[in-house]
């Protein structure tokens, strides 16, 4: 499940609206000019970070240096939300379950009568801040199972298609970092496996994340509900069922890359947010040999959201372990190449 | 844990001797002989088999054929124990765990007093035969549990390196069968991804899937273990716990390829023992567009082992719904190449 959603939604009122748009190209990765055409990551700035990376990817792929690492040790993990696409004023998945239960009470009107669901339909944020990460269990779980992995997936589809995000008006899948895609795609390059490890839904990743991040299916690990085997009509599928197997946040990160791939991740990266990504650029940093961690921190209100930690965790980790951290404010260029284009109207809003 | 495991082991005696050996170097793979430099599959017969595969190969390959299928969806999976290697007269992995309870009860002399650890180490394979599934489920759990991943993995390379097949006085890891290893070879360079879908635990044919198959960690889907995020000494380690988490068999092989690939394999391919690979091998039939299914039948004693369901379950499902059945006797023209290298002792054996 979405990790930030174990955490109660902070606004007070949500509203699932009623219009219907037809789904958007996905941003296309470009370089952001021509006199950058030989700097492999134009949307950043020539700031520490920056040199760190080059630096690391350098003596970690030159086969000479003494830090060559093999391409099929070559992991690279990265969390979803806050790392590589917006998660503000709440991470993206949550619209999709306000829009699930909308479909599932418009089947079922007895569910408007219980909670959490009437809290979800009435856009009731301060019910979820009381009941807590169980209530929000309950609604991720009603929400991504009792279909097969097939038609989940075309659920997912259906949602990125006609919705935007309710503030700031483009398609879900247009709100990545550039500065982000354009580390992903050098990486790849440089033969770096690129994948995703997030508190998100791995199936609700796995629609877009190729798409949007050129990262295939196969390479998103997240949190999980559980699963079976069934035969329907002759055809065999894999089935969603309404229970919790994986929470893919904090401690539950390292499981879930050592479940997936088995390896300490060369490169990890993730963001400032509840101390989410901790666990897991320790992971990689107590790999023996080379490691590099990166830490995204939103400090940029203008140009996106800025936000910070109570107990100020994710930083006092990066200042102890020799993170690199990343200000958006300071070391990014560009931040979303979406909002460059024209706002667009969906049904998923903000009261 | 390993998918036959819980079945019954068949043999009456088993004992775990005393001699150590050095590793040995894994087989590598070569062409047989000059002639066949052209040949991708020099060591399959020219019979139906290899004329399916090779076709259906060119068909998704090919950027002009109806049926082409881009490089990211390009998923093969195969069993392992009977498919890639030899599973009899017991699973391999049954010899690491009868090798581990007596390192376990060395440590703690206490447990030879108990089952079904007594059985295990008097070679006591009648136990096993009464005391079914639960009483190897819990010789996989107390042998696969209790370490960081780090020590696991170190526990089987230490295995590997000593020991020897029982019957066949070869290291487990020479162990292949050769015209698979070629089929491997192919796929890849043909722009598949190679996967274990394996009953066997995933940590451990992590170990030596890269050196024997070619096929990387992270692509090794297996039977688990419950695993935890734990410090020790500052150093974030995952530590594997004493309790099933799921066994990768049967039914659970489609689960286990959805968890970690989240997509229908294009090919499948697995062999004739307990029904083992039906469910994994009509998954992948349930493929939208092409997708081809392999079973390896077991039908030649004299150049491995010759082996038949009762219910005759796969056959009759591949006659159902097309599999391609692969007979080694007439489809394969050498079928374990480290046999033409002389024997070696080693401390497992069985009576």
């Amino acid at each position: 499940m979405p990790a930030a959603l174990i955490h109660s939604p902070k606004r007070r009122s949500l509203c699932v609206g009623l219009a219907a748009l037809p789904l958007a190209c996905p941003p296309k990765f470009v370089a952001a000019s021509e006199e950058d055409a030989s700097d492999p990551l134009p949307s950043w700035r020539d700031t520490a970070p920056k040199r760190t990376i080059l630096q690391f990817v350098q003596r970690t792929t030159d086969p000479r240096s003494p830090d060559f690492i093999a391409p099929v040790d070559r992991i690279a993990t990265f969390d979803n939300d806050g790392t590589l696409w917006v998660e503000k004023p709440l991470p993206n998945e949550v619209y999709f379950m306000l829009a699930r239960v909308k479909e599932l009470a418009a089947a079922d009107p007895s569910l408007a009568e219980r909670q959490p669901f009437r809290a979800a339909l009435a856009g009731d944020a301060a019910y979820f801040h009381e009941a807590g990460a169980k209530a929000v269990a309950e609604l991720f779980v009603a929400t991504h199972s009792g279909s097969s992995q097939e038609d989940f997936a075309a659920q997912v589809r259906a949602f990125l298609g006609k919705e935007v995000h309710p503030k700031l008006r483009r398609p879900f899948t247009s709100l990545a970092y550039r500065p982000m895609l354009e580390l992903l795609a050098w990486l790849r390059a440089n033969g770096f496996q690129t994948w995703i490890c997030s508190g998100g839904d791995t199936d609700f990743m796995r629609v877009f994340a190729h798409e949007v991040y050129g990262i295939p299916a196969q390479f998103v690990i997240g949190s999980e509900v559980k699963r079976e085997t069934r035969r329907d009509g002759g055809l065999l599928a894999v089935w969603r069922l309404p229970a919790v197997d994986a929470i893919n946040d904090k401690d539950g990160k390292p499981v879930g890359i050592d479940r997936r791939i088995g390896k300490r991740p060369l490169i990890a990266g993730g963001n400032v947010l509840s101390g989410g990504d901790i666990a897991m650029l320790e992971y990689s940093r107590g790999r023996k040999g080379p490691s590099l961690q990166l830490l995204v921190n939103h400090d940029d209100a203008e140009r996106e959201y800025a936000y910070a930690e109570k107990d100020d965790a994710s930083l006092s980790a990066a200042r102890a372990r020799d993170f690199t951290v990343v200000s958006i404010r300071n070391d990014w260029k560009t931040v979303l190449a979406a909002l460059e284009q024209p706002a667009r109207e969906g049904t998923v809003s903000l009261a």
